[in-house]
């Protein structure tokens, strides 16, 4: 793991995640730049002290001169955007698979590079889109893909948050410091920290693509560097509009994230915080209450939960899902078996060019008089 | 009552919410272009024969020479839009008060006409913008104008149906057809018949006023002559901006209005399909759920409410509310009262020309390629 | 009316429900035993000085010597329970039909002999139990009916208030004081006061009757002389069993009647403060949600509804439903014309027995030390 | 581990929850009593081959004579109910800590004498009681200490399924099958296998304790040997009543768990299957919603969660909360540290006594004529 120190948030999800299902296991790290902190964080994970690394190239470069079966089989980069690209490259490059946090790097040419080295090395990549990862949107995926809905026609997805309402990375908040900082975040604030979670939700259930799209970024709090507020309609290249709206200033928000579709003869309806919970919408009759776990619900959805109905699932376990598929796949690959893709799906390459590509074409349709503008990558 | 016969669906509803509070009584009714529907929708409300009317014309005419206290005291006028500002003004002009159902006219012209009617004759108009009927609506209002949650940043404000998602109008529906017919229902389609709505939502519990917007509309269904579904992006006369979405083709919805206010301290979130609740969240402090009829609710919800916290009101209820205001507004007059404002208020002829003043607009930024166009009036 | 004067509570509920429909009008009352109460009420009601009368008694006589056509047709009983036997037999010997809130009367014996007078005079008596008019209640009745849940196997149903969590008798709440004395409310408190609400609710959705119960009721605030508090075991007459709790200690609950239904395949769950949604649940498929005024539902919950989907109904109406099939009946009964009875309904004489039973039965049980008693009428 | 093998539900359960803090590591197991299954079990969990164990006394021999550091610390017992108490006195006596699946025992008596054999060995014992490992639970259990409420005087839970609304025992659920075999659970189905969740739930967040009973039990499915359905009227030591009901033949049901409590100034209500949040509710304020991971939640709260707000925590966090506490405590333990106990809690042998004790007095009030009978250990 690089990043993912004491100080640090995502680190502990994506250990916690990646635990769970005890396929895999935390060998080493280079959890802080900050030295004392790299080796009090490794210490408290039990890690050995060999282990412990203080730079993602100390660690890559010692890691693979250990004998396969003992080196690590992977890194996980969970490190603040602009510190993705390296470690992951270098990391393909010595024949390590990678998982990164999203957004999948600093700019979208990172990504395309990125996604050359993929590639070119034959290694795998997983990004960590987590909202894709919960057992009932991969039921709302396939409902789509079934035709159940008809052509779909409209797409609403927000995702509203209330915690950056103050001039927070200006009082001590690391969290609200790099995420606002456009040397370490990059273009877009909210767009980019959670737009693109909403973009990457609506393109995953509905499997449309945006082409076109009309953005409005605000910046509320004054004295904020990047966007904490905004809007974009879409097009989709089906036909279907869209509109997603992104906002880290809706105060008393925790972390609402939601999304409607509809089509032809009906619509789905999931909101983050009630996760386990899909709402099928019907012309002609009532309303389902569609549930994780229950015996009725598509294959995707039962391979990506763990406990049967009424038992809820959480954003751990949606987040270990990601983590659970990619190792699924790697030891399919490792074992030269094939695995079942209509199952066993996670966020790679792509869809982190996708996100790039979004932040590009949000903020410069935004920068634009020009009401619509062509997605672009 | 002009229109409204059997054939109708919004005159039933007019003539209840009146009805409710014993304070007004149906007394004459022109109640259906069609001859026999006039007569037999008469007959069945029990008015007496010479008070069943042909056309407006002759009720107003005749309605006029009857002694003052048998004579009616106000028309509501609820016809399809293009016969509105036609029966408004004679009443006026003949010393009758006006409730309209919105909206006010079918142009921006006529409404600003009407207005000048209003102020040369003194007379009372009401529109029925029913939502802002709802006593826990009114509450909202005045938690925003007592600055409870800040300055206001932010307003998400959604009106999304589902029943043309079919091309109804060619299938023998007649709220359906003239309701999407340019020459009944005028220049927009949904955003005309409930975008308003959401509008006026949005203007009533802010108390601020749109300046500036961005639309874009959309003919989902194919073969359709207006509008079924769009967004618009606004800006509010305090630098807040705002996202109003309206669709007719969100299949498998009802009636699904709702609306979130964020301010600098807390946000606000109401649903029109469950209207006694308010939830009432904050920055640092747990969400409130604040209910219509509770003890502890601003005297404008308590004025506007009829029974006890946990006894659901609802559409009629609020619709009522708009004529028991407008029977308490012209009780007062006559009586030469002054009434409290603050508790007794409904919507007027200043709500309905911005009502259409943002139709025109709507649709002339859709027409454009600018993204942002002032709204003007 | 009897009762319902200025500083009452259900007589204005009354009012306004048997207004909405404009098939009844208020021509007389007899509105409070305090003559300046009885006056002014009848004043700011717009009734006409002579029909203001000061007793019932007085009322019955003075209106049954007025002309056909003239005098009242029927008679509303909105008094305190141990109020409400005197005006109901004699307006029946007058030939009044007769509206009573609920319970019946004071006593079980008076319940029976009102139903003797009853069937004697031909005259229609409605009683109030409002929960039972909501429209989706009457779709929950007709699911059952139809066999949709197969055999009913569980009940539970509950009605929990808060607003006795005081001694609030004896800090001048009217209300509390008469519904906590024993001499104006009867042999139960809470029981009697909504225990009897949520016992009719039960037994007419399922159409069952309780032939066995185990009670336990509870006085919480310390000095009150009712219960204010308790539970029912219930056994049904098909093999069913039930549970029902009602409190009015339940310190933050406003009126939370909510019941669950299972049989054999599903279940019901309908809560009275979202009165407008049924949830169906099914042993093999998605929960759905039934809501009012949907094209699905059926004839007697649209015959029971006055708005189209997703306008909310409420309390109101379900309240108007009983006046409405109250007239409706009478007058077809007035014009020798027949109803259909499936689908214009309301409590009589008999669930009025019924209610009174269940008081007398709980109670009985409760003070005996044998587990299981009869259900005795 | 004892139990837990391929072919069962919960042993999967305490994996994922044992493994999620990087706390924990499966070394060893006996994981069925079938041969094969116990060493395919095994294997796919990774173990090594000689530390596949056929019987849990191969397994406790074997492991108590490896090094100290090599051995395993604790066991976890995962067998059906009849199968607890034998390893667990075995693992005590020989040095082990223990984790046991509720109930704890088969009979009272057995717990009883575990109990001993706990305080003789002064081993740390911790028994999944689950629910009580939600955050917002124990955040409840803190506003109920600290007097927010005043005295509680109400207590409703309940703990509704559907899964046995057939006689699926009779066909291939194995789960089913010894849960209603009275030889492999108990002396009752239904009320020891949810019941006693919901009685410890009550009391946990009360710290109230049931002192009197009165107990329906119901076996609604023809053919089945042990009650599936039943209500227990319930007495407090505080003076307070409550009404529990537990059912596996609630059609429909996932696993729906709630509960409400009363007291003097307000209440509070949780559901299982949304468990993040909990309502507040008051006498003369708006209900608030309260959610796991905010800010303003408790300290034992926070200990107990993983995520920041909005970020959904389920029922396998619930489930390594007991396990991460419990490893905590026997951390300490081992180091001779202490903890702070008042945010590290966990259920153990008296909670399993009262849980035995329950199922007791159920079942003998149940079948006895008295209406009320002691609470008795």
């Amino acid at each position: 793991m690089v990043g993912g120190g004491k100080d640090a948030f995502i680190g502990a999800i994506h250990r916690i995640a990646a635990n769970s299902d005890g396929l895999i296991e935390l060998v080493c790290g280079a959890l802080s730049i900050n030295k004392d902190i790299a080796i009090d964080s490794g210490q408290s994970l039990f890690l050995p002290q060999q282990r412990i690394y203080l730079t993602y190239e100390e660690m890559i470069e010692k890691e693979s001169k250990l004998p396969e079966g003992e080196r690590m089989d992977f890194l996980t980069i969970v490190t603040p955007n602009f510190a993705h690209y390296g470690p992951a490259v270098m990391a393909l490059e010595n024949g390590f698979h990678v998982v990164i946090e999203k957004p999948i790097t600093f700019t979208i040419d990172e990504a395309k590079q990125l996604k050359k080295k993929v590639e070119e090395t034959g290694k795998i990549l997983a990004l960590t889109h987590t909202y894709t990862g919960y057992p009932i949107v991969k039921h709302a995926k396939e409902l789509v893909k079934q035709g159940a809905l008809g052509k779909i026609r409209k797409i609403y997805v927000s995702y509203h948050q209330g915690w950056l309402s103050k001039l927070s990375e200006r009082e001590g908040n690391a969290q609200a410091a790099w995420r606002t900082d456009p040397k370490r975040s990059g273009k877009a604030g909210a767009m980019g920290d959670i737009g693109t979670h909403a973009f990457n939700l609506a393109e995953y259930i509905t499997g449309l693509q945006v082409t076109e799209l009309s953005a409005a970024l605000n910046i509320v709090v004054e004295g904020r560097a990047l966007d904490d507020d905004g809007g974009v309609f879409l097009k989709f290249n089906n036909g279907a509009t869209g509109v997603l709206t992104a906002s880290q200033i809706a105060a008393g928000e925790e972390n609402n994230l939601f999304i409607n579709i509809y089509g032809e003869n009906g619509g789905l309806e999931w909101h983050q915080q009630e996760p386990n919970t899909l709402l099928v919408k019907w012309l002609d009759k009532p309303t389902e209450i569609v549930r994780t776990g229950m015996g009725y619900v598509s294959p995707i959805a039962k391979h990506n939960s763990r406990t049967p109905g009424g038992h809820p699932e959480g954003y751990l376990e949606a987040f270990g899902n990601i983590y659970r598929n990619f190792a699924l796949t790697l030891s399919a690959k490792l074992n030269g078996e094939t695995i079942d893709s209509t199952l066993i799906d996670f966020p790679s390459v792509d869809e982190g060019i996708r996100g790039m590509a979004f932040i590009e074409n949000v903020v410069k349709n935004h920068q634009s008089n020009e009401k619509w503008t062509k997605f672009e990558i």
